[in-house]
């Protein structure tokens, strides 16, 4: 009898690029029996432990999202940090249809929210098994770590921030104390105890106001910024995402 | 018989000093018969016309608050541009007794803002009579303008904005619809219409965090930020002074 060896917890494979200093890298992750979709950014040539970013996704979207690559690479680029990204349920590379992203994608997820109570566990545990594959990486390490999601990106973020301790300080929002998985959402804001730094749009049509105020109001963290801005949605304006990443960046200090 | 020449609109007198490149002096001003202080600071050796921002300061304290001195500092050193605060309303040097800050001058201001109704638009016309001025400085220029105020800096600074068509952005906060001039402030508001950044306080003890939300609402800006932290009226996170002044920044054009 041979002994099989376990299989690596992180595998690059696939998309191995080097753009103005920014070294992405695609992985995949088995957790649990799913194979998890990735993306890992560093700095080119990075040796050593250095802070992580975790970067969830919104619905309808990917790992590949534009303000996910923004903000992966300004975390990069200025501060050193490694990003990570992985797809969401029913998105990106979890898909075998191939439809990257729109409004089937999109239904997919409301499908998904709607009839799986564990999509919010699941999600957590592919996140957390990502964790612990990063912080294997000689070029990760076992360094602080931050979260930073919106709207889908809360609504399976805002418990993974809750469940982990590793996880220090988190941006989240355009979402609210409502939705499918509103019990959930409710039950672990209080149980986020780390800085937040929390969006709120104004004229929001998917979540009202009052609920993303409310689901503010109910985080427990011992430091939390709302910032709001008038507009939908999706109209975050491009500089509250470099203030994202301030914020993110001044709580993640340097490992020695 | 000779000609008297009118008095020059803004004189420095006093202070005129140089730290780390910034160059600070104080002014008075001839506005309707008020002798108004003020102080100036440019970058050391400036030339030609930049942007501007008039910077109120709170209740109880002077142009000299801690931090007035950090906001028109790092505008100075960062940006290059200009910044000036005046005292307020028996504030400063504005007061004959030489009490520069403190709960005697805190009772004073309230006493002006109960029994005043003038106070708001004495010191509007004082601000006015102060950019006029500023503005015939050739280190200064007819550059765009904008407003920091907070608290007290808002109370008075809000009407500014409101009648002031030079300025084009303003950071506004730690007050809402109320107060002895809560008609003011209210009716003002809406003739607000630049892009603001509005600080709130989520734990406020002076001015209840539902009224400054709703004064943030009946702002009638095309763009504008609510940036709300944990804590009392006094706490804003350092942090928060600098996405102000990045704020301001991003949307004051130097001049060709």
């Amino acid at each position: 009898m041979t002994t099989v060896p376990p299989s690596p917890p992180l595998r690059f494979t696939g998309e191995d690029t080097v753009r103005e200093g920014v070294h992405s890298r695609e992985f995949r992750l088995d957790a649990d029996g799913r194979s998890v979709p990735g993306l890992l950014w560093t700095p080119e040539g990075a040796h050593g432990r250095r802070p992580l970013v975790l970067i969830g996704h919104g619905a309808s979207n990917s790992k590949r999202q534009d303000y996910v690559l923004v903000v992966a690479h300004r975390l990069v680029r200025r501060y050193g940090f490694a990003a990570a990204a992985i797809d969401g349920p029913v998105h990106g590379d979890r898909r075998t249809d191939g439809v990257g992203s729109g409004p089937q994608v999109f239904l997919g997820f409301a499908q998904a929210w709607m009839d799986d109570p564990a999509m919010t566990d699941t999600m957590v545990a592919d996140w957390r098994a990502t964790l612990d594959g990063l912080r294997e990486l000689p070029e990760v390490g076992e360094g602080p770590t931050g979260f930073w999601g919106l709207s889908m990106g809360t609504i399976l973020g805002l418990p993974l921030v809750a469940a982990e301790p590793r996880i220090t300080v988190a941006v989240l929002g355009l979402m609210g104390s409502t939705g499918p998985t509103r019990e959930r959402i409710v039950a672990d804001a209080p149980r986020v105890t780390c800085p937040v730094l929390f969006l709120v749009q104004w004229d929001d049509e998917l979540f009202p106001r009052e609920s993303a105020l409310e689901l503010f109001a109910s985080l427990d963290a011992p430091e939390k910024r709302l910032v709001a801005n008038l507009g939908s949605h999706a109209a975050v304006p491009d500089d509250v995402f470099d203030d994202t990443i301030g914020f993110l960046a001044r709580r993640l200090p340097w490992p020695d």
